[in-house]
């Protein structure tokens, strides 16, 4: 099995933690391919065989199928385990929150991040991080009113809901985005790091 | 069971499409409750009450569970029917699409849309606009190549993949979205709306 990735992205280092829940060593279990998407190597004819939406993270099994989009890739590593329920509703929830994570958080949250950190927040771009904080602030908020009144995302159990939103929410500063105004939201990704297992964006890959 | 929507909004009608396809009859099964976004009635107390996102769909169940994201409850109303695959790779394949779907061609094709029929194509929106065209031509090419060698999404049978992508493309004129440009895409928009039971955004809800 193999990772097509760069750990710095929040979408591939959400792979990376799960893989390290599910007990899988990197070289044994699977090996991780690096791909720096600054130079085209996302673009490629090779990539675009494997996603023709040309985004990382891919997931390549053994028998040569790919499956893209990182929250897609959650769900079939981590179906029939802990990480993610078999209760209808539950199961559902955790999608509720993969798909706010896409549609509502990440677009602002990473993005914000990517032009602030990867291209060092060049003049030409600060109007659109400008514009990116407010929206990030009102995922946030979504995340700190639920948090305030639960331990983890859907039934109380770590499942892969916190891992998807912990990926760019516990990087959320390098974008801009202050989470001391976030306590529930700060407690809660302590919570999700205490997990044993826990591996870091910064433990080699 | 009620939705809270507009059915003029393609991830409103994805729900109503389904329902239709599993033999759910309106105001027998379920009750369609008219979300009117531009008046503010997706800001309401109660609505937030109801999804704390403030956006349209919601699902409520009939003991007062909400579900939003309206391809959360897509899989949440499919799950153990034909509609969505049981097999472990196919389901993920779904997720991959359902995600690309809004990552990559929500944002621009359905934005481009409210853009131009629900605003009017104001002045102060046109540059905005434009600038959503390339993202959601780069989608529709996916697409393309997808479907001109598949006749569905997944697995060359029809599930909540292909529902979740017709919403959108089946309108994306109204968005500037030229079809005669992606003939594959039309001939599975036509394969789509020639399933038995298909309603369309315009039948009464």
């Amino acid at each position: 099995m193999r990772v097509y990735g760069d750990i710095r992205s929040g979408n591939c280092y959400k792979i990376k933690l799960l893989l390290g829940h599910l007990g899988r060593v990197q070289n044994t279990d699977y090996e991780w391919v690096h791909i720096d998407i600054l130079a085209g190597e996302s673009r490629t004819p090779e990539f675009l065989a494997r996603n023709p939406n040309g985004r990382i993270p891919v997931l390549e099994l053994d028998d040569g199928r790919c499956l893209s989009e990182s929250n897609a890739i959650l769900n079939y590593l981590a179906a029939s385990t802990r990480y993610l329920p078999e209760e209808p509703y539950a199961r559902a929830e955790v999608l509720k929150w993969q798909f706010f994570e896409q549609y509502s958080h990440e677009p602002y949250i990473a993005t914000a991040r990517f032009i602030a950190k990867y291209l060092g927040l060049p003049e030409d771009r600060r109007a659109e991080y400008e514009a990116k904080q407010a929206g990030g602030r009102a995922a946030l908020d979504v995340l700190e009113s639920h948090l305030a009144a639960h331990d983890f995302l859907v039934g109380d159990q770590f499942t892969i809901a916190d891992i998807t939103l912990y990926a760019y929410t516990h990087v959320a500063d390098e974008g801009g985005f202050d989470l001391s105004d976030y306590p529930a939201v700060q407690r809660w990704l302590v919570r999700v790091s205490d997990q044993p297992a826990h591996t870091t964006m910064n433990d080699p890959v």
